[in-house]
């Protein structure tokens, strides 16, 4: 007997022959629910939601309740880890993440540490995940999550959204080695961080690489695959998701990672993802979430041409990137209970 | 005999066979050079450098002279073309285009003719390009540009750069007719555009599709490939070049076109691409603009790594985006002298 009342998730990506497709969305905690919004507006800032335990945990669970999902996931954000590395950041409304130190050149690499107590630092993701799994009470399964070491590079050094990001890039040309330094520094970290997100219960975990679409093949094998692969074979507790954003040329070297599962964005086309990937793990995507601004039969077709392409292999319905904020529920709603009306066979 | 002292890239583009590869590089005139700012510093804008035919001129010519290029490509801006069309736009310090109107619905089409005298409304340009022929005197063949009609829509729509630009893609999801019939008007300006400048002596046209990347196959092809097709097959008179940014899954599409020469960006693959293209095709591109942060040695490497990666087909050496602000203009003549070096067979 699972634990879960719904275990779906869990079952297809065991490669287990489930009834329909399991559905959730990227960013499905957040700005697209009016529940969330009022419990954002009762709080200070994204960061306080973000470091109080009780109140993340409440709009992590919104989703299930009000959108029917088969899986929560954390409301948290990628940036926690190099703010506890040393890097403080604040989220500036309407622009975005924003970090007051970067680093740009080895002298600054001193301002980051590897050797910090994770627990402590984090403790606020830890406890939020500890406070929602009591809530869930088994509902759904828990996604806990991190930053790629890559785009926690980007950050790092660009200190915040690029349409380029040619400082983390320059970086890459102009010292490769203080480069390593800083990835393997971020890995580290990375690993206890989601060991002690397991620990609380996280059921599987998801790489979010979002900026693995700004480097060429040769690169991001080299400064990109290299630290997710590590992660990965790391993470043995739980099933591991990596979800490199436009990095549509290393799907086949993603698909030999042990990992369980690979998401694929809008771009990425399912047939030629799975050949590329092979038959042995689950994708995850890749509705264009701007599918959700058409009508409620557009969305209903869209949506069973993609379900018609998985084939009945191994597969999780959800965007090919977060969902856009000013998204109507009510569309939303129509892409989950389409995938859960379309019956595998 | 040529009319030109340097025919290297048209003889390159008719598929003869050459002593060596052609190379310029996308946004060769600009921020790049000294003598470019201290053009636009005695300006009172970018504007005005793009609305001044013997300024827009005097920078398109500066790449020729200090870095020795086998092209000029017209000093210009791809927003020209909505702004005759009647949308201005103002280009703003470190921020980029804004457009104070933009296109939010059927009626809303109504701010926006085709039935427009191009070579009145857009007289400077082309009065750029025929002062740059009489100065160029021979040297090298002259490029002229458009934006395709679907990045010319993401401006018109979004009114700015985006992450995302949800406005037109919600568009095409919301009111795909509305969108066709705009992307019809802008096709037809831009035809008109194209011809005026190869009547006024453009040797070869640039088809930008800057955002093409971010719609999926189904949808670029629907709303992208359709009007650049549409134009390749109404320009017979010169070569014309697709530059398709991140159209990654489209390029056996873009092999289809009449047109002679693909633009690849920095993530695609050289062989793969070949193979997608086709062997009549010229190809052009596609180093990564933050390899000339590296040191020369690794620019000559990796230079180096690119051409060989030609395998002596039809290809144009050139960057897989438009070289960045800050890049220092000696780094650039090594990549070019680089490729001036290297023999083909």
């Amino acid at each position: 007997m699972s634990q879960y009342q719904n275990d779906l998730i869990l079952r297809m990506i065991n490669g287990e022959k489930t009834e329909r497709y399991p559905v959730w969305l990227m960013r499905q905690a957040g700005r697209i629910l009016p529940e969330y919004r009022a419990v954002r507006a009762s709080l200070s800032g994204f960061k306080e939601l973000v470091e109080t335990p009780e109140r993340a945990a409440e709009v992590t669970i919104q989703p299930v309740d009000l959108l029917g999902v088969d899986a929560a996931i954390i409301f948290s954000d990628i940036l926690v880890v190099p703010e506890a590395m040393g890097l403080p950041y604040q989220m500036i409304e309407a622009k975005g993440p924003w970090f007051e130190n970067t680093i740009k050149s080895e002298a600054d690499v001193s301002m980051i540490s590897a050797d910090i107590d994770v627990a402590d630092r984090l403790g606020y993701v830890i406890d939020a995940i500890k406070v929602t799994k009591k809530e869930l009470n088994g509902r759904v399964p828990l996604i806990g999550f991190c930053g790629a070491p890559w785009t926690i590079f980007c950050y790092m050094t660009e200190g915040q959204g690029s349409k380029t990001f040619s400082k983390p890039k320059r970086l890459l040309f102009q010292d490769p080695q203080m480069a390593h330094k800083v990835l393997d520094m971020i890995t580290d970290v990375t690993i206890k961080y989601l060991k002690l997100q397991i620990e609380a219960g996280a059921d599987i975990v998801q790489i979010f690489d979002s900026w693995s679409g700004i480097l060429g093949p040769k690169e991001y094998s080299e400064f990109g695959t290299k630290y997710v692969r590590r992660i990965c074979d790391a993470i043995t507790e739980v099933p591991v998701t990596v979800f490199a954003k436009g990095a549509y040329y290393a799907r086949k070297e993603l698909g030999e990672l042990s990992c369980q599962t690979i998401g694929l964005d809008w771009n990425m086309d399912i047939a030629e993802s799975r050949a590329l990937v092979g038959p042995n793990k689950t994708l995850q995507g890749n509705l264009d979430p701007c599918v959700l601004y058409a009508d409620f039969k557009t969305i209903e077709e869209k949506t069973k041409n993609l379900l018609n392409s998985f084939g009945n292999q191994r597969h999780i319905a959800n965007l090919g990137h977060g969902v856009y904020p000013d998204t109507d529920p009510e569309k939303v709603k129509c892409f989950i209970e389409t995938v859960k009306g379309f019956a595998t066979n």
